[in-house]
């Protein structure tokens, strides 16, 4: 991903119709469109390959499975036109390796910690240590939660240059200003833009705020 | 799920045809039959309502986003006709509770811990906190792995009366009468069932190893 906008949208309409319209109006604002297993669920996976021509697409699958099974859906969602994929750092190293080896070189996001309460009791704790997992099995970022703007700029100390995506945006609290002077490279934003009135001018307006963000 | 055989057939190919055929051939002799994300992404999302006409559908999805993408996906995988649904535990109480909640009766299985290397970095340490958790969640069981049938006498320690199911049998090594012997319900076998000259067979024999053991 090229660093224009700095803003992801993530694509959380499960109606065809829907996403398509939205998809359409924001495209000009946004870097990447973010989608997830419930849209795959309604409209099919061709949805991978019809988003992809408008914008890249990273699923956010969260893959969290043992090595084998993480290669067999990267490799999928690469070819049907995937140029991201999302996944936990949770199930190990070997887990993760197995996701960056199948990208040939599409990008590979870590999840360190989630924003959710449940995020506290067993990914929070560990959250450090997936970072540094992320730098060592060579993914190209993780995702840190823009909620907790004091995480992401402890995340960026451990990893370095990589990418980090922060969710949270909008809808869930989190401010892009607030998150993008913490370090992160791009915010991703959902109902603030796809539920808007106006989702075009929705996501121009936080392009913009990202964009001053960056400037200062 | 009622206990009949005590196999479920892992299905993790993902040429439709194969998939069909296989299916076909080996429902008399399984329980049920678990899918994954490889195959939705190959066949699309009609995959699980035409394996569930042949048999009870558990989609393997390992689950492990936050409680509304949990519920999301969980209400879209019952809408097309799964029976059941596993889901990770460690994105924490509230995402587990959220799938309980959306399954509205079709069952739900934990993962405790996974039997890959990567397994013992951050799952097998917190494994015991979270069989407890699909205990208080209100889960109909857990997955364990044959390939540890000391750890499955554990987990039954946890769980009680929930369903203990345990894959890793067959090619990955473990034995079906010692997973069966060390409190599994349910042994979860793949390749040596589907990649076995006669699927029918192989899954035929799997299932008077189980049987027998649970008769011991």
């Amino acid at each position: 991903m090229k660093r224009q906008h700095g803003v992801i949208l993530a694509l959380d309409e499960t109606d065809p119709e829907k996403v398509r319209s939205v998809a359409s109006a924001v495209a000009p604002y946004v870097d990447a469109i973010k989608i997830n297993w419930p849209l795959i669920l309604s409209a099919g996976p061709a949805a991978i390959t019809d988003l992809s021509a408008l914008r890249p697409v990273i699923c956010d699958f969260k893959l969290a499975d043992i090595p084998n099974t993480n290669r067999l859906i990267t490799e999928q969602a690469i070819r049907r036109g995937a140029s991201g994929i999302i996944v936990h750092g949770f199930p190990g190293t070997d887990s993760v390796r197995a996701v960056v080896e199948a990208a040939k070189g599409a990008e590979v996001f870590v999840v360190t910690e989630m924003s959710h309460p449940g995020g506290q009791e067993f990914t929070a704790p560990v959250a450090d240590r997936i970072a540094h997992m992320a730098v060592d099995a060579k993914a190209s970022g993780v995702i840190a939660p823009a909620t907790r703007p004091g995480r992401i700029k402890e995340i960026r100390g451990i990893v370095g240059s990589l990418l980090i995506l922060s969710p949270g945006v909008g809808a869930q609290g989190g401010s892009a200003a607030d998150a993008i002077r913490a370090g992160a490279d791009y915010v991703i934003v959902g109902r603030s833009i796809y539920g808007a009135p106006h989702p075009a001018e929705a996501a121009k307006d936080v392009s913009d705020v990202a964009q001053s963000a960056m400037k200062k």
